[in-house]
């Protein structure tokens, strides 16, 4: 038996940028109601792939350099560690589901390609084109303008991560993607990668990634940051250090700020959130609703700020 | 600039399994004679992939549930922390070498499935039907005694990992697997999974892991090795502790031993292993060339042991 911190009655969620704000609404309404942790998470996410505004996760998500949307995606259960994940697959309308199913299995849990787009079949899941009017627009444009040996990987990369906390201490976190706008096909990022894109382990957090999984993955920057909590470091602190040291570590080598920003929470349901960026919004959840974060990093002197957006930054702000 | 230990003017190696012993000496030679740490362990690896005796890596490896061979390699080079990883992918001869070259890219350099065979086909690397008529009799044979629905993964999974050190401090390391064998085509275990089956920084050491991939990439075992040797921990005891922690966690959450071991080597060369099997051999080279061992844990007391394997051990082990 594992041993799970009972003293926070309350369901806790929290998720990455702006564009997860509605799911995570949705997703808390069933936390609170029924203290469904896997079905609020995947509830949460299912709304950012479904909806074709966001070009970087799910339906309408920008295609690799072939024109086709290949996603990710990966579900860890916290009290089992067990872990369910799908890379590059294809036409999937709900790439988090196929994840949440594997992570019930004890074997074949992390499937690529052709054979995850079998598993998916062969479970019922949907499928459908995710390639959007708009999303094929942009890339016949994007076409037009380089040549095919040239072209420019759009540098938006936004994948939604959601992490929660039932009532009973259970930890758990969904992520999913299609990763870089113009990528080679079969480009695996951090997002489906465990410890990289994603951890969650009831007896010490969770945490989860978004930025340029090549340099994310470099680092385990979330299984980390769940570390570090494990060792009884603070959430916020563990976010900020963890990705301090990778960074350094990073740059030392000479590669440059790509943008990198991770969210956790521990076990009693505190959450922290840290970026390299100038501005990464992220979205938490409890027994009163949601609520919109920003954490701000200082370019010049590396120090972590967290605010609550007005209405203003809101309507100027260009972080989905 | 990273800071590199060169008081230990000698180049080292460490492999998994005795089926590695005449791939690292062959690597250690090169290695020995001109400290060309990324041509030693691809030179090491490839031994392993291209002999068809051996049924758990590349040539001669046992198929998927479909009767496919589907192989799964990275190298990760501890100066850069360039990592490189092909997953799922078919008839490639030595997958290995792709994961090298995709090493040195700075993006998509972990490619699955058609995309990671498309850029084995640009690269020019060879390609060759990996099945053997002993490996497709003996898919035959489990066909003939077992139907679809039920078919028992064979429990052999052994992943060749070859770690290395040049004179010059530079770390890194390579693994090389075909996977389950009649795994549910696409499955990704650890060993393509940057932190789980594998992890090096030439600032800390490396670490890589064999064995049963879905319980390896739950506790990140290679990443979590060389974060204590980060922190100052021995080799041998980072290995011991990391398995340890890894397996009691395992423990509480009901899981059986299903068998995990690693090894490493930290900044100065000195090598370490640790295994929950009774025997797991692992290979160790160095100026004065290779040498075979045994780690051992008591399935009773979890202690372990180190020995040097005498002729009869040798001659009445079942251990590949």
């Amino acid at each position: 038996m594992i041993t799970k911190i009972m003293n926070s009655p309350v369901g806790q969620m929290i998720s990455t940028w702006r564009m997860s704000e509605e799911g995570l609404r949705l997703g808390n309404q069933i936390l609170q109601e029924n203290d469904n942790l896997g079905e609020a998470i995947v509830r949460a996410v299912k709304c950012v792939e479904d909806d074709p505004a966001y070009v970087s996760v799910g339906y309408g998500g920008l295609p690799n350099r072939e024109g086709q949307v290949e996603l990710d995606a990966a579900y860890m259960d916290g009290d089992t560690l067990g872990t369910g994940a799908v890379i590059s697959v294809k036409n999937l309308k709900n790439p988090i589901e196929a994840a949440y199913r594997l992570s019930k299995k004890n074997r074949s849990c992390i499937l690529a390609g052709d054979g995850a787009m079998k598993y998916a079949s062969y479970e019922g899941l949907a499928y459908q084109n995710m390639l959007t009017e708009s999303s094929r627009k942009r890339y016949e444009e994007e076409l037009k303008v380089s040549k095919q040996e040239e072209i420019r990987a759009y540098e938006g990369h936004d994948t939604v991560c959601v992490i929660g906390r039932s009532r009973e201490g259970s930890m758990a976190c969904g992520v999913s993607t299609s990763g870089l706008y113009m990528k080679e096909p079969g480009r695996v990022g951090d997002s489906p990668l465990i410890g990289s894109g994603f951890y969650a382990d009831s007896e010490a957090g969770a945490a989860a990634a978004t930025g340029m999984g090549e340099d994310i993955m470099k680092g385990c920057l979330s299984f980390s940051i769940v570390e570090k909590m494990r060792n009884g470091m603070n959430v916020q602190e563990a976010c900020e250090k963890a990705l301090r040291e990778h960074w350094r570590r990073l740059e030392r080598r000479g590669y440059p700020n790509n943008g990198m920003s991770v969210i956790a929470m521990d076990t009693q349901g505190n959450t922290g959130a840290a970026t390299t960026l100038e501005e990464f919004p992220f979205v938490v959840a409890g027994e009163n609703g949601c609520r919109l974060y920003v954490a701000s990093m200082d370019q010049e002197t590396g120090e972590h700020f967290l605010f609550v957006p007005d209405k203003e930054w809101i309507k100027n702000s260009k972080s989905d």
